[in-house]
């Protein structure tokens, strides 16, 4: 007998037919002895439709009452599945995030501050089954809270660590972590396992299978997570940490999979005065005005003369830059501002990375070999990421993913 | 400056156009100076669909989980209502039914058992409105509770109550209560008041415009009703006590007005035995049944002679009603069951009935004119209602709605 949170995203939940299939994986679960609390997203489609009612309302809308208007549609999806489930002949009740309660801080993007188990002890202990809302909580107030889009995995996670679960089996569209994006490799292999810290960087480069947060979260609690889809039966993947990692994958690979991410714009800086201070005045009012600066390359000038600075920020935020460089320009003293959203951001993860050198030699290699051009580079324990133009994104992708020894056997 | 409950029914809430419409009327109360809760009811079809959703997951489903499902509906409104309010420069937020809270006994059809004003006079004190949903509360327990269909008005009335407010302003679809159906009598007048009880019995009779529980509640409790429609800016129709009612109407006739009702079915059995009981032995399996039985007239037999007995049902209740009845036949000893849909119930209403005798005899020759059969006949003290064969309908109402002088000088 295991304990585990079972969460089902709004793909899984869009309409009584596919809602009466999650109960059946529930059944299956429960029949096997299992104690479970189930999350549940809204139908897919909902939440956008009730975040849409919100603007035309008022284009400033009150956080706290977006809060009850979005988060009515998981209200809609729990209550229905516990009466599905209790029509299988299940003992199932829902209970929403202010009956928990799961207490949360703020508004619109609230954040976890904790979850009483108390309820869903009692639940387990009469042999019942908790079906709970994601996405959502409850302030200190007693107003209803939501956590951000995608916050219903970051729900199922965070419940797990509250009842110490033994597993967060996360239900998706997607059957599992692949080691690369499958549309452009089809020799990509779905992948027993990584590790927590793999999953970030494959979620941060594009991969996006499970919210970060959620990811993060799981991290630091020790929550296993097994990534699967409810529309098959395949085995999904699981996401460990790194002590656990060879139990799922006696196989593993020094490099776990290669990401790539077109949401990235680099922009160029020239004439940028050698002086102190200089690059420093330059980020300060990207970071105020809340925006992620990536990759950064600056030209090593001779002694005196003026230099380039390049660096990447998220292509939603590239007019925001702009705008706010023009501001610093003069302060600063650069001549001009160049941009480029035609460009990509190609990655190689793996824990194993830590105790090899040359992964990164290899990668440029094999860029160089194809004449692929690298504009910018980045590292990290576990990642090394360039920065080349978006037109070669296919082709490097599935060069790096035969380099590294990735490819499957057999052609899907 | 008066403390009012104004609510909204679906048709009023439905689309963002419409709730923006809603706060329109909302703020000008506002800027009158009054203190202001208001109730609304989910978008116009929105129960239905959610209604479905529960029926769809099962056929039997829980009625605690239903009213998580449905009670959603009118969250999402009372977000939208207080964010245009917000929109509108008004301080205005939203209270669900377990945040004020609003106690209920059961579910899926709960009754109000008391609602804790302490918030609301918290919100009125600081000049602020609150936008409640109707229709839902919540139990001892702590789960969501709907009142059932049409609960958001009592929800307004039991607010109005709690506060003790001056009026319940209850915006609808129709314009007003009027002397019968204007679709079958142009010359129909929209009455400037009638009192409860001629809106219980007008409501019970087939003018749907407010919920008869929420009618019976203001009677009690001697709150004001104030019928009008949110679509254009006409005067409603005031419901009130006896003793107010010449304050808002100085030139009431004696009737108030004619309704009708098509949704009674006939039940005919033959041959029933004279004998003590037989009579209790046929109605007490349908009361047992839930059965309201509404018109009954017993042919008088010879002494010792089999007689006929003629009574009225629900339509939706005849096909258990005959089951019943064909379950006690051999006990009771009578012939046969006849039925017959094809008739309505049409009725005089008014309290001026209470002293004058006569208004019956009016009733039966003014229908004897016309070569109208009656079927049957109950009177109240402030109704008389004849059952007659459904073809007549409209002209059964136009001949009564002329004969006690409720046509309008000049025809719409």
């Amino acid at each position: 007998m295991a304990r585990i949170v079972m969460k089902f995203g709004g793909t899984s939940m869009a309409g009584i037919e596919r809602i009466r299939h999650v109960a059946g994986l529930v059944k299956r679960e429960a029949e096997a002895g299992h104690q479970l609390a189930v999350v549940v997203s809204a139908m897919a489609g909902e939440t956008d439709r009730l975040i849409q009612f919100c603007r035309e309302a008022s284009s400033l809308y009150d956080p706290r009452e977006y809060d009850v208007v979005v988060a009515s549609g998981e209200q809609v999806t729990s209550g229905l599945l516990a009466i599905t489930l209790q029509g299988m002949g299940l003992n199932a009740r829902s209970y929403m995030g202010w009956q928990l309660p799961i207490l949360t801080s703020g508004h619109a993007a609230a954040l976890i501050e904790g979850i009483d188990a108390a309820v869903l002890e009692r639940v387990f202990a009469a042999d019942g089954i908790a079906v709970i809302p994601g996405f959502q909580g409850v302030t200190e107030d007693g107003d209803v809270a939501t956590l951000g889009r995608g916050g219903s995995d970051t729900s199922a996670v965070a419940l797990a660590a509250a009842v110490r679960a033994d597993r967060c089996d996360i239900y998706t569209d997607v059957d599992g972590v692949y080691t690369t994006d499958p549309r452009i490799v089809p020799r990509a292999r779905k992948l027993p396992a990584v590790t927590y810290e793999e999953m970030l960087e494959l979620a941060s480069v594009g991969a996006k299978v499970l919210q970060t947060r959620s990811v993060g979260l799981a991290m630091r609690e020790g929550i296993p997570i097994r990534v699967l889809t409810s529309f098959d039966d395949r085995p999904g993947t699981m996401v460990v940490g790194d002590e656990a990692i060879r139990e799922f994958d006696m196989e593993r690979q020094l490099i776990t999979g290669i990401a790539y991410d077109k949401n990235e714009a680099r922009i160029t800086l020239t004439g940028v005065p050698d002086r102190p201070g200089s690059v420093a005045s330059i980020f300060a009012p990207l970071a105020q005005g809340g925006i992620n600066v990536d990759m950064i390359v600056q030209s090593v000038p001779r002694a005196g003369q003026r230099s380039d600075l390049t660096f990447t920020v998220p292509t939603a935020s590239l007019a925001q830059s702009r705008d706010l460089l023009e501001k610093a320009r003069e302060g600063v003293g650069f001549d001009e501002i160049l941009t480029d959203t035609n460009v990509v951001k190609v990655s190689a993860v793996g824990v194993g990375m830590r105790s090899n050198a040359g992964i990164a030699a290899q990668m440029f290699q094999a860029l160089a070999d194809r004449g692929i051009n690298i504009l910018a580079i980045t590292t990290s324990e576990i990642k090394v990421s360039v920065l080349i133009a978006e037109e070669y994104t296919e082709l490097a992708v599935r060069v790096l993913h035969t380099a590294y020894g990735l490819d499957a056997e057999d052609a899907a």
